[in-house]
């Protein structure tokens, strides 16, 4: 069974084609074929074909290949390259979508927790999941800590570090992650409600794995991770071998429409391990529209070999005021994702955030 | 002393300003700035300012922007996310150009070894490098040490994997390495010249360092890795922390103009240490300009602090008829990388290297 990539082609329909069959050699032998053909395992195995070419009006073209599996099967980041390696410095060429034979697609095992590792660990049933985020970087680890306090007083879910919050000398890793579940343990005492903090990893592979070992030590119950910055592969690494709380995945350097959106955040994702995924929401700062949304959203949630389902994350501009709206939108299986908005409440960062959740909870 | 940073913007100059103040935002506190003024710290090391805004015709823009050095300074990652992290999910934004300050720059050694040291390993002076690669995917070890005799028997300077190669079943990584190594040896003890072998890592971060250990163990001098693939911050633990012998770059999995070309290749790479950079040359498959691969040469091999030069290498495309205007074009500091075309030449492969390295001796 072969792997099945879609391109979107940008450029002349009559050139389609013919770019179908360039880009064909290029993510397979990437040698003229009568290279290829002189060898009888090449060209049985490793050659592949153009399915489809379906014009989108006079300038766009959709092409479907049949890529080799056995190139692809060796590791994560040849899959990768498979789908889209030399092909990405093609002009005008897009990633749209791709599926991959049942015995590839089992090498992968997805999220670990998926949709009900999130309500698991935060007892939250029947309705989006409410989360923000510790921000402006900069703050140190008191101040940090005030905002997780009043977060956490308001009743969130979850809250997690904003994907610039490193190891910097201003809130070290070790203390912030040390003193944020201090903070949401005494919080939880109170309430009887923990809210779920998830600490970002940041750095090389080798230091991602020490933060993400330190801080399942000092009992962090999930760790984001923005996985275009630390490498898909990485990505696979971590959950597979290295990690056992969920990841939510942060899409910083993640490009907008290189990889078609859904194919990346909902797909590629969700196949290397993400239990959750951030996306740039529409009627936010990103100019991304609903259709995208939703098909983020589908593609994280929808049914897909043994894969778990990943909750989706619509983020960048969300307010409170737009709770009822987004939660219609996405459904139940959500989990909205208000920072800024939220934070210029200033002394009633509390009392904002109850009214958040309680709006959220109210619409579903 | 802040990180500047040029972005390209398309869309309507008219709205640049505004577009280039959004951007500053979201590089830098990522909160509005009601929220980021009520921390003292925050307000004067992290905020940052938008230094031009430069009109490029009617739908095109210039801007560059002062990015706070300390959110970067922290590790790899960070320097990416700070460069083109959330700004990459923007439409029609293009990272253009950057420059750190010289303490920053001084936390990356650059190319360990650069173009002095392919030259040492190779003998070659006064003249471009030769390079080939070994392909199609799909051949056995056997196989592939047959196109190697034949590329040493030619004289070729270096012949690498192709990027394809993994850990595969046809050709797995440690017995195709070790026979290489074995073939360019025996035709040095013939001919008094080694032609250098580069072996191609693939795989999550864990694999590729026990790749880069097993091939440098095997004697291996050189070794190939995509960065894009494998995630630019490993690309810098890897050669700062793992690896001695010279790295190339391949480009698979970079884009097209997402990052400027010159910026991502001649830059990013070298920075995070690569000693050579694979990039499409003009003339070839991809339709990449003369003006871009300029720049790129030129950004690989520009002074740049104390970074030594890495070696430009332009490929995908590459003809034998083409080495003289190639060598014009780029210069001695120059690695020419010839792939499909002269394996065209099916028995007569070493005398046709051999042409190929004559001429290009000859215009040099």
């Amino acid at each position: 069974m072969p792997i099945t990539v879609t391109y979107r082609l940008r450029g002349p329909v009559a050139e389609a084609e013919s770019r179908a069959h360039a880009l064909l050699i290029e993510q397979s032998v990437e040698t003229p074929l009568s290279v290829a053909n002189r060898y009888p395992f090449v060209r049985e195995h490793l050659l592949g074909r153009v399915e489809a070419v379906e014009a989108m009006g006079d300038n766009e073209a959709l092409v479907r290949l049949a890529l080799p599996e056995g190139v692809a099967a060796t590791d994560a980041a040849q899959l990768v390259n498979v789908l889209f390696g030399n092909v990405s410095i093609h002009e005008g060429v897009t990633l749209e979508d791709f599926s991959l034979p049942g015995d590839l697609l089992a090498q992968y095992p997805g999220p670990r927790h998926g949709i009900a590792g999130w309500r698991q660990r935060t007892g939250v049933t029947g309705r989006p999941l409410v989360c923000s985020a510790l921000k402006p970087v900069g703050l140190d680890v008191d101040q940090l800590a005030d905002l997780m306090a009043a977060f956490a007083e308001g009743g969130i879910d979850v809250v997690k570090d904003d994907h610039y919050l490193a190891d910097h000398a201003f809130a070290p890793f070790e203390p912030r992650v040390k003193k944020m579940l201090e903070v949401t343990a005494h919080a939880a005492e109170r309430s009887g409600r923990r809210t779920l903090y998830v600490p970002n990893l940041s750095g090389t592979p080798e230091q991602m794995r020490r933060q993400a070992e330190m801080a399942q030590t000092l009992g962090a119950e999930a760790v984001m991770v923005a996985p275009m910055l630390a490498g898909l592969p990485f990505l696979y690494e971590l959950t597979s071998r290295h990690l056992s709380v969920p990841l939510l995945a942060h899409p910083s350097f993640g490009g907008n429409g290189h990889i078609a959106l859904p194919t990346l955040i909902g797909k590629l994702f969700r196949l290397f391990g993400a239990d959750a995924a951030i996306f740039a929401g529409y009627g936010g700062r990103f100019g991304v529209s609903p259709a995208t949304c939703r098909a983020i959203a589908d593609a994280a949630r929808a049914p897909w070999g043994a894969l778990k389902p990943a909750l989706p994350v619509p983020a960048g501009g969300m307010t409170r005021e737009r709770a009822a709206e987004l939660v219609r939108f996405y459904g139940p299986d959500t989990m909205l994702l208000v920072g800024g908005s939220l934070l210029e409440a200033g002394p009633a960062l509390a009392e904002e955030t109850r009214r958040l959740v309680e709006q959220t909870a109210a619409q579903a």
